[in-house]
């Protein structure tokens, strides 16, 4: 805790700066971008206003851009890259205590035995405070510039949140969670008349302290068709419509789960219709899981534009499934990653795309389709521009374009220098350690002759986690720094900049 | 690269010390063994001497141990526990640098475009160097204490890893890799006396470093019946049978690759049946992936009490499908979890261990069985005692009883202090810092509340890595420490002790 003294600390309120280097982002979904002698010109409200490639020196650069001549100019580092900031669709930040806690159940006695015991607990703000403050601090750490966050029904302890990820400066989407049918004794809303005045009461918290939404939106949740009534799945409906606000609900994750559903809703026919006949399934509509969709569940998702949150690691932890998430492609719906805290034990995105892409290769083995194995440029296409566009911020963040917030992510990768021989005691033993043999600053191994950036992205991929995030940038501000003052020494120092 | 001056320095070759505080190994197959006030008295050779309960304080002891009046205690930190060494029963040395890479290939295609040609490069003693020495540094940080290796069929550089092992202190196997049909032309055993004439060199050259086996052995390895002739297969048999060494081999990994072998063994009419039918299938042998075995092949693998080596971060990232390690425990057949480094893009036994718990959970749904799901106390199994049959060492190591070798981990957990919020900037703006913030040392977050130490297992097993592990001890010699002398800093200052 402590404040810095330098004039140039980065998160200044101006955002103007150079970034020089190497960047990798999403082409397509099947390409990606590879930028090795790149600059990026952000301006004073964090936009990107300029991206120009084969750039042989800052020097050179200043020749077309005179008027950028003094502005900072930070470098990637050897083996660094610039990244977009990770997109997370679908994270519950008040499960954050109970991450890795589910022994062998399965989502409905997972919901009774851990987690709605842990939610309850959200009326006490010092709780909720100490949680909160860990989750964004972690999330931010693992390059989360952007998160949809599910809370609890407790309204200070969501506007707590909103608060939190405002004044860290992460851009996240808020929602207090709905649930009035169902519930245990001791956690649920009272009535729809109180779900939705506590839900409004949250939004015009958010309004409060960021108007334009600028970095904290709010976002209308119910929690899942099981816990919903018809009536207050219909009133959130209309609510999202009045406040042109997103939403975001579970579907179709266990298949238990899908058969209370359709018991709870004979009519609707499915439990993607029963969003659906309640107003809920829009363009602005987050639906995570979505495990076991029936093809008409999909073809109704694609006419809705109705976006899709995959949850791998969740899936897999609790025994959901495996998504079938080429369908979700070739259907063209919109497809992003989320971590589903806590069902998801992990709150980074990185481990998501990495569980993405082994989950494809258990089902490209079991049903015998090779089509079904995703690609490293698949998965992070889903992190960055494919989430962007389920939380409804396409063409604003999730790549590197003029017009975009700089939501991005400095990754550093480790060589291994030397023969790696241990320090030795005093008998002449040898004692490896960790700290000073940089085995404890990152789990990527790039050996000195592999120089492909390609595989470098895999290996970051595979092997990677939130120590190669050297920094994180939203909307052009330093949120995370690995190191204090680690940024600041990116800075290029000669003449032409102060 | 230094020398430590204290003569306190752990290394030294008397290994007597005690260690107090709480020790978790397995006591069954389901279950832990939980001490909390324990204390393990390891003697002069890296034995365990006692290992007594209920021990109020270090004070207490001595009254029934006076002799050990003097020794160094170490004690477990707050919310750290000591946990038996891990054993890795699969892994390949040699193909640590293609960690993260293989793309959309499947076991064949990869072999040829991946591993093969890295394999190659060993012929090159500098380059085997490095690698050797990085990826033993890095499975001890992981906690790795007991490795089978495979090299490559290179005896110069299969000798610098035996010898890297051993002047390390990690308990290994080392494997010179036959394969003499189906190889590239660049690679692979000329003919059967060649392949024999140089795995016998590797031998002759552990025991010139060390006759007895002590810290490392060697191991026979056909690669696989793939590139394996059968006449290889029986010499290399009856070598393991002469020198009474183990035997590690694959089996049963891939659809095309069981194919392959049935195709070029028609007689034998099964794989597992190809190296029984070779003199390869002996109480000694690890056998690894058998994704796909038929129950006429684990029935066979049984009655010669043959181990099996479970890897499913392997399985899953080659594609090779999900084992049924619940029909292979059922069938009474000891199991161990390999990484398959580099198949398995981590050298981490952990992280075997979760996705152990990760495939089996996807396995359960996807045939409705709810017993094919895997407990904690299964994988933790699995990496210590099981993986201690599976190597032929079992009542040495794998666990915490007289007479055992101390081999162990030390594992750190952290606690979340205060409101987690971040650094201020000049302008009042909050950085979060990951160093500063304890978001750098480790993904295990312990609310302040969560005192149950099952709960903790679970949190370490899900979220943990090798910045959790602080010390890491073979045969009572300490061969990893996360930071200088972090190890010494745990010795308990009082009269008692020097």
């Amino acid at each position: 805790m402590g404040t810095t003294v330098s004039t140039l600390t980065p998160g200044t309120r101006s955002r103007k700066a150079i970034y020089y280097g190497t960047f990798i982002h999403s082409r397509t979904i099947t390409n990606l971008d590879i930028i090795t002698q790149g600059a990026i010109g952000v301006d004073d409200s964090g936009k990107i206003a300029f991206v120009e490639r084969n750039v042989e020196s800052p020097e050179k650069l200043f020749l077309n851009f005179p008027e950028w001549v003094g502005v900072r100019v930070f470098q990637t580092p050897k083996d660094g890259f610039f990244f977009p900031g990770l997109i997370d669709t679908h994270i519950h930040a008040s499960q954050y205590p109970n991450a890795g806690l589910f022994g062998s159940t399965t989502l409905l006695d997972w919901l009774t035995t851990y987690t709605f015991p842990t939610e309850s607990s959200f009326s006490d703000l010092t709780f909720a405070g100490t949680v909160y403050n860990r989750i964004v601090n972690r999330t931010l750490s693992h390059g989360t510039t952007t998160a949809s966050y599910y809370t609890t029904i407790h309204v200070p302890a969501t506007n707590l949140l909103s608060e939190i990820c405002h004044k860290k400066g992460q851009r996240a989407f808020i929602g207090r969670v709905c649930m009035d049918v169902n519930c245990p004794d001791y956690y649920g809303d009272e009535s729809v008349s109180m779900a939705m005045a506590n839900t409004k009461d949250t939004i015009e918290y958010i309004k409060s302290i960021d108007p334009d939404y600028r970095v904290v939106s709010p976002i209308v949740t119910p929690r899942f068709a099981v816990t919903c009534s018809g009536d207050m799945m219909s009133e959130l409906g209309k609510l999202a419509k009045q406040e042109n606000i997103p939403i975001q609900t579970h579907v179709s994750e266990n298949e238990y789960e899908i058969d209370f559903v359709n018991k709870s809703f004979p009519k609707s026919g499915s439990y993607t219709n029963v969003y659906d006949d309640h107003g809920l399934l829009t363009p602005r509509t987050i639906l995570s899981h979505a495990v076991h969709l029936s093809e008409e569940e999909l073809k109704l998702i694609k006419s809705r534009r109705t976006g899709l949150s995959h949850c791998p690691v969740s899936n897999s932890a609790l025994g959901s499934g495996v998504a079938r998430v080429r369908d979700w492609v070739d259907e063209g719906v919109n497809v992003g990653l989320g971590t589903d805290v806590s069902g998801g034990y992990s709150p980074s995105i990185l481990e998501a795309a990495r569980q993405a892409l082994l989950v494809s290769r258990i089902l490209a083995q079991r049903e015998g389709v090779e089509r079904y194995k995703l690609s490293i440029a698949e998965v992070l296409w889903f992190a960055t521009r494919g989430g962007a566009r389920v939380v409804g911020l396409e063409g604003k963040v999730g790549g590197f374009e003029v017009g975009m917030e700089w939501d991005a992510v400095l990754v550093g990768l480790g060589g291994v220098d030397g023969a790696g021989e241990g320090v030795l005691d005093s008998e002449g033993e040898e004692v490896v350690v960790g700290d000073e043999q940089g085995l404890t600053i990152g789990g990527v191994d790039l050996f000195g002759w592999q120089g492909d950036w390609e595989d470098r992205v895999a290996k970051w991929v595979y092997a990677g986690d939130e120590r190669n995030n050297l920094g994180v940038w939203v909307g052009g501000r330093l949120v995370y720094e690995k190191e204090r003052q680690g940024v600041e020494r990116l800075v290029r120092r000669n003449g032409l900049y102060n």
